[in-house]
Parts: structure tokens; C-alpha cells; sequence
């Protein structure tokens, strides 16, 4: 019987598990409530909660952490001793990818212009400059990157892929982070999606993009850290540059934040990864656990263990 | 020498016919203007041109009309006699795909809800279904139903085609018009991209949209006319379905028209096709025309003579 306690009901579908070969007890339990009496085989963390917050577990609470995010940025600061954390990979990266699509798309095609006339009923024909023919400059080969790889190939974008190192996959050449500052000039949009390290942090500084033509657009869908939030808002406001976030920093964006009004700003609330398929796939990387568990096996996907 | 009129200078610039291997003299004209002493070889008419100005066409004025757009409704109703009309395919499949895919996005990953969220300065936290894992009705399997279809394979959707008649191509079947009511009730997403025609002239009625599920998102980048205006406001207004309009019927939409404030409806100005890629576009089917006009071959993409 494994013990696995998870901070809502919408993950414990029993039919994800009646096969599991192993018997499954389910508890609700988060973060700040009393410990159990006995350890949870693995607890399943809150769907982002702040690294900070998993100073406050108590010891003996559980043998496994699992998260419900891909990044994992602070966790290795905070988490007290004797805990093996998880993060989620295959959960959320196709959709981050589909909402940067949008996003990109949304930008390109003038969207939020056409909202701002809809809302004063005004037919506001205009032509915008689109995607195709456009280059595109994907910072992160990991599996957002992946994601996006594959799903801006039809939108006849010249992609020009960026990552820590420079190599060739299967799909070509994929150029070092040092080469950024001849690259960035020559992109009509620039789309990071890398993990937040001590080396990503403040990447897309002042000088990153001043580099960047007038009228590009600059998609966040890593995390807001990455960004010098005073630098986004410095281009932006005077009109040079667009910007795509669904990541700031801070995060909430507080309510009386310049960014909020910057002019061709679009900002969704950290979304990327939050739609109707996570809870299936997050079932699925549950069982993984279970299944691993069950069978005498370390868990998947550590990335922290102290 | 051939003597091609164009409306706007945008659709001259000489590189693209120097090497053309005849004359081409560009005069710039536009309907309304007064004939000229002698016929052009080729008249290209103005972007959006409605119909029904055609009939205000002198007698002789030119041997060939290029238009610079795809759908070619209501032009045998008006052509005056001796005129032969070509529509312009290659022109604006991929950027109306390319429009269609963000709308889609948009409205699955509430970006109307974030836009309102993001005036109010306010950080909106939802969950929203996605486009991920959800059936896609497409209608239409010409130019624009398949730069849609390649658009669409990466985002792991379920994509059912359907056209006038069942058939199957390399990519799979598609289903015949008769078998909507049976596949309308399962979408998720329904795509209209479908020319305007007496057949699919109301297409999307009543009856379509009633068979629709409920939070089901249509998507019209067709011709206005193709859905009943006064049965699309129906179902949006009462918030049962999602709707977004690339274009209406009437069109322009009236200020005071009641679409324009439907819940979860989005609206952009008929610019499926206007993107910066359309002028390098348009100069390439023009030269096409030259290059026809000059080997005294026919013209190509002739849709309607008189």
C-alpha cells in the first residue's frame, strides 16, 4: 500500500490507478496543515507554490516531493534535509509552445489593436506585418523549445535556434548564447524559453535588447527573472520594441506597475502551462511515481535531492 | 511592350520584371479614373475592390483583370461584357491559416478575458481549456483549409476535414457536407474556410450552431455571408458559444451592431489576407501574367469571362 497525498481531488482519479498493481491510498493534504501521523510515500506539491515555501515542511513528512512545475529555479535553497524532489516534464511544455504560438501570432497580426477598436465598435482595416517570412529566434532547446521547433515549422518563419552551447541536432544547427549579439539584430521576434539559472537570470538585460530592431518582438514564456523588468519597460515605453509575458518579475505583476500600460504590452497572468490537459498528464507522471515506487525503484525526474 | 495598370506604386517596383524579356510600362489607375487613349494589356484592381463596382468598367478598357484576391463572389453578376477576371491564389492561403491558428489560440487560452484582465491592471490567474487535445472541424479543403491543416498537425489536435463531397487524400479522409450534423455536436473548434457560393451561402445557420456544443468556438476567415448573422448573435449573446470573425455580413460592421459587445466574441477587419508578405506576393502572380501575356499564352487563373 503506497501513500500518496496530493493538495486536490481533481488528481486522484481512481480509474488512472486501478491497474497500478500496487494499492493506492489517497490524501488531501497541503502545505501548512498538521503532518501525519505516518509518511506519505510521495506528496504531490501545490500547482506553484513558491520555492520558499518549502521551507516550512516538516521533517519526516514524506519520502518524495512532487511538483507540478517543469522550472525548479530556488528549490535547492529552500528545501530542508531528507526530501527527493521531482519536477514534471511532459506536462506543460506543448502547451507553453501553443500559448507562445499565440502570442507571436496575436502580436504579428495586430490583435490587440483590433480588441482596442472592437471595444469602440470601430472597423479598423489595417495591414500588419504576419509571421510568415519573418525570422524568429528561439532561445532554449529544451522541451518548450522543442515544442516550438515543431510547431512554428509551418508558418514558413525562419527559426534560428539559440541555446548554452553550440551544436547540430537532427534538425540542424543550434547556435551558443555568445553569438547572440550578432543574432539579435537580424530577428523579427525573439522568443526565450530557457530554465532560470544562475547564468539565465537578467539575460534579456538592457544591452540584450537594445540589440534588438526597432518593432521586434520580445516573447517571455520562461520566467520572469530572466527579463530586467526596468530594461522591458524602458523599450517598450518609448514604442521601439513589443512584448509578449506571460512571465514578470515581480509575479503577480503588482496592480500599479508601469508594464501593465506599456504601449504594444501583452501580458497574461502565467499561464503557459495551465490549461484542461494538465490534470491528465499530471495523472500520468503520478502513476510513473506510483509504478516506480511500487517496484522498489528511485522516483523519475529528480532534480533536487538533499 | 506591355502595358500593365496597377493601383498603387507598391506593385511596380522594377526588379521583379527586369528580367521579364519584354516591356512592361506600369501606369498607375484606379476605377473612376478616366479611360485610357488606348486598352492595357492587364489592369490589377484594387485590394478589396467590392463587386459590384465592376460593372462601372468602361467597354475596352483592358483584355485582362487581375484581382488581387482569392473568393470571387458576385463577380460574374457584375463583369460587363469582353473582360476576362483572374483571381489571385498563392496570395493569401497561408496568412489567413496563419490568422485562423491565432484566433483559435486566443480564444482557447482566453486571451480576450487577460486583454479586459490586463486594462484593469489586474493579475487573473484561470485555468482555460487549450487547443491541445480538442477536435477541430475544419471546412473547406481548398488553399486555405490546407496551409490550416499543415498548420495544425504539431498542435496535437483531432482534425476532421470536411468538404462538398467525401473523398480521401494522402492526408486522410475527408467527410462530405451531409455529414455535419453528425460531426458538429463533437467539435471543440469549428473552422469555416469555405468559398462564398450559392451552396455555402448561410451555411452556418441556426440549425449549425444549435448543433454545436455548448463553450464550442466557431471560427469564420470565409466570407460573411457564409454564416447568418442574426443566428450567430443568438448563440453568442446568450454565452453558449464562442465566435471569432475575421469577417462579418454586413462588412463593414455597422458602430451600432450588436456583434460588436457579444460575449466571447472576437472581431478583426477582413485581414486574413493583408500582411506585409501579400505585396512580394502579388508582384510574383502579376509577373506570371507578364510572363503569359508575353509568350501569348492565355492568362492564368481565369475564373470568370464575358
Amino acid at each position: 500500500m503506497l501513500h500518496v497525498a496530493v493538495p486536490d481531488q481533481g488528481l486522484t482519479d481512481a480509474s488512472a490507478f486501478v491497474d497500478a498493481g500496487v494499492g493506492v491510498e489517497f490524501t488531501v493534504w497541503t502545505p501548512g496543515e498538521p503532518a501525519p501521523a505516518a509518511p506519505f510515500d510521495l506528496l504531490v506539491l501545490p500547482y506553484m507554490l513558491p520555492a520558499a515555501e518549502l521551507r516550512h515542511l516538516p521533517a519526516g513528512l514524506a519520502r518524495v516531493l512532487q511538483s507540478q512545475s517543469l522550472g525548479y529555479d530556488g528549490v535547492a535553497g529552500y528545501l530542508p534535509p531528507g526530501f527527493v524532489f521531482c519536477n514534471a516534464p511532459g506536462v506543460h511544455e506543448a502547451s507553453t509552445a501553443e500559448l507562445a504560438v499565440g502570442l507571436i501570432i496575436a502580436d504579428r497580426r495586430g490583435f490587440p489593436g483590433f480588441g482596442a477598436a472592437q471595444l469602440e465598435r470601430r472597423w479598423a482595416h489595417t495591414a500588419e506585418p504576419g509571421l510568415a517570412g519573418s525570422r524568429v529566434l528561439l532561445l532554449g532547446a529544451g522541451g518548450v523549445g522543442d515544442q516550438l521547433r515543431l510547431m512554428l515549422e509551418p508558418f514558413q518563419v525562419d527559426l534560428i535556434r539559440v541555446a548554452r552551447t553550440a551544436r547540430r541536432d537532427e534538425h540542424g544547427p543550434i547556435h551558443a548564447m555568445a553569438d547572440l549579439r550578432q543574432l539579435l539584430p537580424t530577428a523579427d521576434v525573439v522568443v526565450v524559453a530557457v530554465p532560470l539559472t544562475d547564468q539565465t537570470k537578467g539575460l534579456v538585460s538592457d544591452d540584450f535588447l537594445a540589440a534588438m530592431k526597432d518593432g521586434a518582438l520580445l516573447v517571455n514564456v520562461a520566467r520572469g527573472p530572466v527579463a530586467d523588468t526596468a530594461a522591458l519597460l524602458a523599450h517598450t515605453a518609448k514604442g521601439r520594441l513589443h512584448a509578449a509575458l506571460d512571465v514578470t518579475d515581480p509575479e503577480p505583476l503588482p496592480d500599479d506597475h508601469p508594464l501593465w500600460s506599456a504601449p504594444n504590452v501583452i501580458i497574461t497572468p502565467h499561464v503557459g502551462g495551465h490549461v484542461g490537459a494538465m490534470i491528465p498528464r499530471m495523472r500520468r507522471v503520478i502513476r510513473t511515481q506510483v509504478d516506480r515506487l511500487a517496484a522498489g525503484l528511485p522516483p523519475a525526474n529528480v532534480v533536487v535531492s538533499t
